[in-house]
């Protein structure tokens, strides 16, 4: 069984277990005060070109969107969110049992546009019963989206521009920003990211890392006593320093764009393959996520070999499903893949 | 000005208000252990016919839906709700600020379906990745609905099956509860309510009392340390008799029900004003919110004589607006507006 | 049996229960938007002289607290009070229900010193540890406190001071505020208090009203968008004329200092009967809670015409008990009570 | 500069990076369904000899604690714990931000006794006003103790019998539980502890892994759905192969006792060196943490070779420090301290 069902199907990339390794003996103080997190909260300050943002390393990610939109929240707030975005449906309820709505915009490919959010905003605010409803209070995106698509700079400049305009911060989950960073129609820089984010997340866990997310908060305003939220919110490693080196490891010698060129050139692949035997694409997405949509007979024969996601019912006789690549993603696995795909017959709508 | 934009905006049912002043003076012991409120418990098991069903008085709706549904769910559990419902739209997130996500079941009319409940069950229990998302844990109805439609004996009864079936508890929200007890195509009585539904409250505050909302556990699993409950969520009220009196009123000599009929007759008449004068209604409520949608310009003339709500734009040139009657309302008040809108024109959309 | 054991046995003061009836049929605008709120607001600023303060009326104590402490404190805040505070004990965890801890210091008469709150403010500060640690994000108090004693101008003047120089608001708890205000050494007036507090809150359930609570918010940090926290914590009466009625009525004429004053002569009266039969007193209350230290077997006796709260055992042989007073204390009660008091024996400890 | 400031301060011990770097390529389904954690709860099952309990993997202490105690408690309730319990003092109000009071007894010791928590059930009960007051719904103890103390057979069998006729679950949390199952005057074993508590945890972080928790659920009320908790509370790692593989390494070939035989050996010579030289000892600690008191001027030229934690001031002279062990500590390391201690002059107090 060859698996293609997730980024996170192996451990960590081997230069950052090699650099556990060779550190594991060194003692250093606990909770992310030791010099390797120094050390990787500068290089990430550096590669985003600014300065005076503040980064500190997570765990996981439904722990880090907890954390930051709990830090930024106000009791009456909530957070506005595509219909599919991770914390909207994935997390369990985190947001909620942190005390705070999400606000669904609908969304067909994970993406919002900032005439939705403009939408929201003003519905809520022109509505006479308005101190009833819930308060957009922050605007949530992922990028990539959890259906591997991204967004253009001129979308997320708009989105920016309307997030200012209504007093709402606006957080990046970049649980796979690599990903995005590295997609062939991608201009968006780290540094745009930086600037046109009030809080965004470096993702280390579908990235390479054996775990992990850094989190940037660039606006001043939301600094202060991060620290206490990840405390609180169980995301404070003892052994922060694990955090550290591998993030030191990831930011050292363009690792992580590294990475990621490796696994959106497999994923690539993979959807070559699919386009050339004429299979449609859920979602048009350039990063290690896609979304072949196969005959229902068909998926189970390439099960047999293979594991990926079966990502939803596209109607009675067709399956929407999942390939993701990574790091650790083999080229003579893509290969015999493609080959299989090849292979099979009947792929039209 | 002649209101009609809301059921409470008078103060209470002169009879209430008369026994207040009656009693005043007597001293009872507070947070509902006096001997008024123990009458009212006493009234109300038995207008419900269940004599094991416990009975406590809180303030408002808000804190009742909010107090009832955070002593039912564990914490990794939502609520199930009409799209439309008030713990959905209109309690400034009171349920996620208890931790919880209400799961929303599309509706046009304010009603769910036991069809719409099973899907939505089967959907979270079908999938592989449940465990990631919040577990269905009770299913909340209004009845009437904030649209002023009513359930009948079957619907509820389809709704309660299903809810057995899947182990979700059922909780009704009768902040009008005696508008539909009396509707004109109503077939369920308070006893059936009791039968069919886990918890449910009885509205006060809507239904003629100061303020004041009844709440009915019936299923003896949700009984026990509610009192912890309403004084922790705030509605513990110290002069507990207020509630007590209020409520031993409205179930002596039927008060309930005449409120009741008194406000959905007045209702009728209005409802029969505007679809004799061709105006089409949003909602078919037989209760006491009526729905008519209004070309804009109709609208702007009543509103210098009435005051109603606007519901909701119902396209560019029409708008749906409510009228709401209570037991206050005055026949005179009716037949002017009746008058009134006997002269408009064009109410064809 | 006359009570004496709380000061909400009763109803209303007449003179609010006949502005409730007076105003009974009028129509007014819901969640106090209505005249009588928007007077009763007016007034309160005056009295307080302070106009750029909002007031807010909300239905109960537990709620008023709780609402107003999440409104202040960040998710990794807790709120600093005196271990006797109510908040610490009597709210069924209400506070932590909202996310937050209650920070004790520890307290023999219900008060806390300036001296305290900032040896807590530097302990926390001081701990290399203190990410660890709840965050001190405000002080509350109470005044009168749980126990009758009430701060004086100096003491509140030094709290206020510390609070400040330690970036931490100060809330004042005045469910019992009146009677504060009218004790025989009181040197604080409401404006004074006013001036010291960023918030509190005048109580009316304990003070006259049927229910309700006015809460005064004089930072202009922590007056946005508090209407979204009263709905959300289910305080937003719909028939919100029902709170500024009550609380016009209440600050028309002086009535409200005139119901402490007539409270508080009654409890000076039953404090001078234990201590002229030579019983001790807990604590040094001079307003409408007396807690006199009785021998078992006399406090029988007295219970047989009176009832009384029992505050606490005071030894093997001995208990704290509370006698309450409040508007509709009536003198001739009283003298029954002095009386019954003149012929106990063996009050001695 | 040699470190015995905490058990954290090195990476894991090798026979766990080892297996770590060995399976690294290879692929297994995410969130803890991987052969590995299966292996894993199945030795653990065996360690404790009892089958039916269930194991989970969570990453550290405040997130497993945090996430237990939100799983068995009802809203109203609260979780006793000693007043230095790690849960009251140091996770920044994690239990509070998950809706819960942290009920303290006063401990000296870190150890909580049968009579205490008797003491405090029955005064909660037979407290008049109990339903105003936090419910006591789980005893939660620390084994060893965040003083390095331990419970006996008999003390922990003694507060079972209370618990369990309180209707009190009972858990333990085990962050540093190997320590105690080695110390000298331990009696006892893994599975004593399962059959007297409802609930515990095998601390892995503090006992040689790079991180992880194991969570025992012996008692089958508390096992449904825990892993809709663990999502919801941030602690399901997508790659949980890695909590897998470093308890699976644990639990083989006695590694976890070894370790902790270890750390505790070390940590006697250092007591002993201590003790030799006349130095008192805070709490009698036979486990990997040390607590001399020392005087200031001492602790300065300690400080100048070795780090350990400043525990508490004792009086104006004198400091309590800690001293940790762990697997990584170096007899070398030791030796060159105990030489160091034994030229200290002035140690008696």
């Amino acid at each position: 069984m060859i698996r293609f069902d997730n980024d996170y199907a192996e451990g960590a990339h081997p230069q950052i277990l090699q650099r556990l390794v060779a550190t594991n003996e060194e003692q250093s103080p606990g909770y992310g005060m030791d010099a390797y997190s120094e050390k990787a909260r500068a290089s990430i300050q550096k590669a985003i070109a600014v300065e005076q943002a503040t980064v500190h390393f997570l765990v996981g990610g439904t722990q880090t969107n907890t954390t930051v939109i709990a830090s930024i929240l106000r009791s009456y707030q909530g957070v506005v969110s595509a219909s599919t975005g991770h914390i909207a449906v994935h997390e369990t309820g985190a947001i909620e049992a942190a005390g705070h709505k999400v606000l669904p915009i609908a969304s067909d490919d994970g993406k919002i546009t900032a005439a939705q959010v403009k939408a929201l905003y003003d519905a809520h605010w022109q509505d006479g019963t308005h101190e009833h409803m819930v308060q957009p209070g922050l605007v949530y995106i992922s990028h990539p989206t959890e259906n591997g698509t991204t967004y253009s700079k001129a979308e997320l400049t708009a989105l920016r521009e309307v997030c200012q305009n209504c007093g709402l911060p606006l957080f990046l989950d970049g649980a796979r920003l690599g990903y995005g960073l590295v997609a062939q129609d991608n201009d968006l820089s780290l540094a745009d990211i930086a600037t046109l984010c009030d809080v965004f997340y470096i993702g280390g866990t579908k990235m390479g890392a054996l775990f992990g997310e850094a989190v940037v908060i660039v606006n001043p305003a939301y600094q202060p006593h991060f620290r206490y939220m990840i405390k609180q919110r169980g995301g404070l490693l003892a052994k922060g320093r694990l955090l550290g080196i591998q993030f030191d490891t990831l930011f050292e010698d363009n690792l992580y764009l590294d990475i990621a060129h490796h696994a959106v050139a497999m994923a690539m692949q993979i959807r070559q393959a699919f386009i050339d035997k004429g299979f449609a694409l859920r979602y048009d997405s350039k990063t290690n996520q896609q979304f072949p949509i196969l005959p229902n007979d068909l998926l189970e024969k390439l099960s047999e070999k293979y594991s990926f996601s079966i990502w939803e019912p596209y109607n009675d006789t067709h399956t929407v499903v999942r390939f993701c690549t990574s790091w650790a993603t083999k080229q003579e696995h893509v290969d015999r893949l493609r080959a299989d795909i090849e292979k099979l017959e009947g792929g039209n709508l």
